[in-house]
């Protein structure tokens, strides 16, 4: 097996998940990620941790819903009970087809989103970690051969992140000294009251409540939302390729979306319930080793000079302790991203913190 | 998708495991079991039941053994919680490599076997059923080609149970009014205890009892096991090839035994505890949809004309209501199979019930 795979699991269970002997461990295999799969077996076996292995196939998800009349039991007990007797859910992505779910009709996927948000809740209080194996799949999305997008993966993957921990503490710091975010570029000038929030500098770690490999992004949660935004990176929702969408934000709510591509899919996420129209996350982007898009969220958001803001579910992290329960209430949570690099800018409270991908603290920038 | 993986799936939904709207079900799905788990899942959300899919790989369990020290806990909260809530267990089999753990010594498995204890009984008082998808490694333990194997399996699977089910009531009545079963062949002259027992009518079905698909035998719990018993019949044990196997018995235990090949195996598994050296159960296989040996315990067994007998855990099942408790306890229960078609007899209280592969209500039965 490709040396690659073993240091992937290893960084995955001990800097990401932070896995100790005795822990309860749930594996959530994608379909074609039965290689990384064997290689994080091995670590927890090391480790001295008690694993479940789940199957993650899209193609089952579809098949289930296809036939289910829609009508979904709320938390079913039995995985309901998994997942509150976990201590940690490592996710293993990795399918065979980012679009097999596409002829699932949104609202049925919806339902059955909202019917378990019980078992996503108690999924989200363990220490879980969300990972891809690079399949074919994922190389084809990204318009990559093979044996490159590995290439790319493993390059985002394993980084040294103690150091990349570092660059971001600087940019938490000027967010959390921060009361406004402004975003001005092509399309787009909004506003984000982000005072009274705790940003997150994300390290690719549940010790930095940081929760995806590979990681590289400070986010937190902004609220009171004003203004236009155009998100030209691609990506796919539920299936279906979305591009080139704008969002016109009143009192922190959308009251205005288009899309010039995949737009139903979006209506669809927007329509869940009433915490989709809202803004759950800003994230700011600085992992410099994720050089292009791939149309894969996990890759896309973390990439320096980009900026994402996802509507739906806020994190609890970032609010102060004992205010957790504020948090934007919803069951989804989508990212949709927008690239910096280019005629662009970054405000906090009136001062430019990057312009034209440069940030504040780095060679060339121009205030 | 091959309309016989559908038909599979409902003959396991409905007949096999009796799902019903609400059911909790968990769904365990081996390395090349995919295609059967997506048939499965289409015809589970079709019922309205709630899917918790595993992924159940021998590649994975084999990194995770080999890397542990061998001192596991016992029955980790979150897998326990997952089957105590269950109400029914699919188990898909259907591997890469019927080998796959052949590596990990034996009492390294047997260790981790009797450390999830609780686990497996929690998993055998759901409604479970095993079933196995047709594949190429299957096929090649088999020995026969891979179309030919999924004939095969398809012409055991897909049968008319209810009429099974009628011809084996025939068996389990003269061993329900039986006290004593001898079983006299080639190197064989065993006796063993029937009376206080209940005979199971396994006719693939929970509904009976029985928790193979395929099935079609007729099984007990025997006791008080006598004298000398020869397996010819082929298996695999632990991922390990055993061949002719001998075990002599005194007052209900294995007192002597040898194997021509994979004596070690055999030998790990009578040392798993005090249980495993006695009888668990005694199966007549009267399947004759299942026309050959295939070396796979879930085919052979049933195969008419042969006779199985386990060593280790007995089924609750075979025991008068209350009685329960009484089965033989161990942590494995392993089958092997005896060839009753030439030169052999079966007597229940010394009538002869079988004679050369023929039973006593066939035509061409001598007495």
């Amino acid at each position: 097996m490709d040396q690659r795979i073993h240091d992937h699991a290893e960084v995955l269970v001990d800097w990401s998940a932070r896995i100790e002997r005795g822990d309860d461990v749930v594996v959530a295999v994608a379909e074609d990620a039965h290689d990384l799969a064997v290689a994080v077996a091995e670590k927890l076996g090391e480790r001295g941790a008690n694993v479940v292995t789940t199957y993650m196939s899209s193609e089952v998800s579809r098949a289930y819903l296809q036939a289910h009349d829609g009508d979904f039991d709320a938390d079913p007990a039995h995985e309901l009970a998994l997942y509150e007797n976990a201590d940690s859910v490592l996710f293993l992505g990795g399918g065979r087809n980012t679009a097999a779910t596409a002829d699932v009709p949104g609202k049925k996927q919806q339902a059955a989103s909202k019917a378990t948000t019980g078992i996503r809740e108690a999924r989200m209080e363990t220490d879980w970690v969300s990972t891809v194996h690079p399949t074919r799949s994922l190389a084809q999305q990204a318009g990559m051969a093979y044996e490159e997008y590995q290439e790319f993966v493993y390059n985002a993957v394993l980084r040294d992140w103690e150091e990349l921990a570092e660059q971001m503490a600087e940019m938490k710091d000027i967010l959390d000294a921060g009361s406004e975010v402004r975003i001005v570029k092509e399309d787009t000038d909004l506003t984000m009251k982000i005072d009274d929030r705790v940003a997150v500098n994300s390290a690719a770690s549940v010790a930095y409540d940081s929760h995806n490999l590979p990681s590289g992004e400070v986010f937190t949660a902004p609220y009171a939302t004003e203004g236009t935004v155009f998100f030209d990176v691609p990506m796919t929702l539920s299936g279906k390729r979305v591009r080139n969408v704008h969002l016109t934000f009143e009192d922190g709510e959308v009251v205005d979306f288009s899309a010039e591509s995949g737009e139903d899919a979006l209506a669809d996420i927007l329509d869940t319930d009433e915490g989709a129209r809202r803004l759950g996350e800003l994230g700011i982007g600085m992992n410099r080793g994720i050089d292009r898009f791939t149309d894969s969220i996990l890759f896309d958001e973390k990439m320096g000079d980009t900026v994402h803001l996802a509507v739906g579910r806020a994190y609890g992290s970032n609010f102060p302790e004992g205010h957790e329960d504020e948090a934007n209430e919803s069951a989804v949570h989508v990212d949709m991203i927008t690239d910096m690099s280019d005629e662009s800018r970054m405000e906090v409270d009136g001062d430019v913190v990057q312009r034209n991908g440069t940030f504040r603290w780095e060679d060339g920038f121009e205030g």
